[in-house]
């Protein structure tokens, strides 16, 4: 049995979607972020790093999205969520997540979390007007290059779709404008339409709200 | 044939120094960040991010450090770089280079490369004041709970070894006193030892200063 401690509107709906997708047991355990409860003692015993995800696993905690994203592909490989024998295509995938993680997601984390890389209020502002630069031009990327469709790497639905589409959700409030990325935009109706991503948009808001 | 599109000082030198652990056949080739190459037409066309490293291999490019190291480590079994057959324990490395690319890289980069995240040279100087603090927490939980030893992920060498060491280069300058991170400290002495680790620096060198 696995458990997900997920916070809602963060980037923990990819795990989330992945494990929907896997056809996975697992149960979901809100950390309320507006209470702190990512920073108190029960949770960092659990993630020390102090944000969500975190992944409970027989074996240890799991954390980082990529990572976790790969080993529900590896672990469950009936559900085809990645290119698992062919090491060139699975790299693919792969530096589609790292990218999502390392440079779109932290575009995207100096609007609301500047304070994490400095600490005075003119220089937070400064990051925050610069998001939709700096945003922009990766769905700028994204859109023109990387999202071969209709799945981020082609025909085959992969780990890919549900990171991006977590990502996508914010594109408006990051200062991106959606005519411009028409093929993202499609790409999360799309996903919207998979019974998957319905039950863990639905889980969440479920488990947050009791 | 691979080819390895590496700058001198930058995180390239993780990949460099697994391919050289994997005793792949690559050629090394030096984008000159002094002269902007990587912002150049011809390597953009390799590259659309405008960053190194990529990887050139016979199916296409490959980028993002992280999915570069497990392609390595998938395409050489021989070298035992990454625990192929155990899904968990092959998370728990992609967990730690994860974090090394979107939270110890990202930290770092705001020392020099702060401009990625604001215009103004106010905002810039407040971002790399708190670099030491930023790095420094994340030297913080490595020495203390990630880094298990001798090697990151415990007797045996992974793909995350060279990955810190890379990193490990460069926390003076980020800041952070050695004397705090005495375990990381012992595993730069000990990664300089590797001969693939020499063989990789010596590499760059010959081929940055022809």
């Amino acid at each position: 049995m696995l458990t997900l401690y997920y916070a809602p509107d963060t980037c923990s709906l990819a795990s989330h979607i992945a494990l929907e997708e896997a056809g996975a047991a697992f149960a979901l355990k809100h950390v309320d972020i507006v209470k702190r409860e990512h920073q108190a003692q029960e949770y960092l015993t659990i993630n020390p790093k102090g944000r969500v995800p975190a992944l409970l696993t027989p074996r240890g905690v799991l954390t980082e999205t990529p990572a976790m994203l790969a080993f529900v592909a590896q672990s469950y490989p009936a559900a085809r969520l990645a290119p698992l024998d062919d090491a060139f295509a699975f790299a693919a995938v792969q530096a589609f997540n790292s990218y999502m993680c390392s440079t779109l997601h932290v575009a995207h984390a100096h609007r609301m979390r500047g304070d994490r890389w400095a600490d005075d209020a003119a220089a937070v502002a400064a990051m925050q007007r610069k998001v939709p630069v700096t945003v922009g031009a990766c769905y700028k990327l994204i859109e023109s290059m990387f999202l071969k469709g209709p799945w981020v790497m082609g025909d085959t639905y992969t780990i890919a779709d549900p990171y991006l589409f977590t990502f996508a959700q914010w594109l408006e409030d990051d200062g991106v404008v959606p005519a411009a990325v028409p093929r993202v935009i499609d790409h999360r109706h799309r996903m919207l339409e998979r019974p998957a991503v319905r039950r863990a948009i639905a889980g969440e808001l479920a488990s947050a709200n009791p």
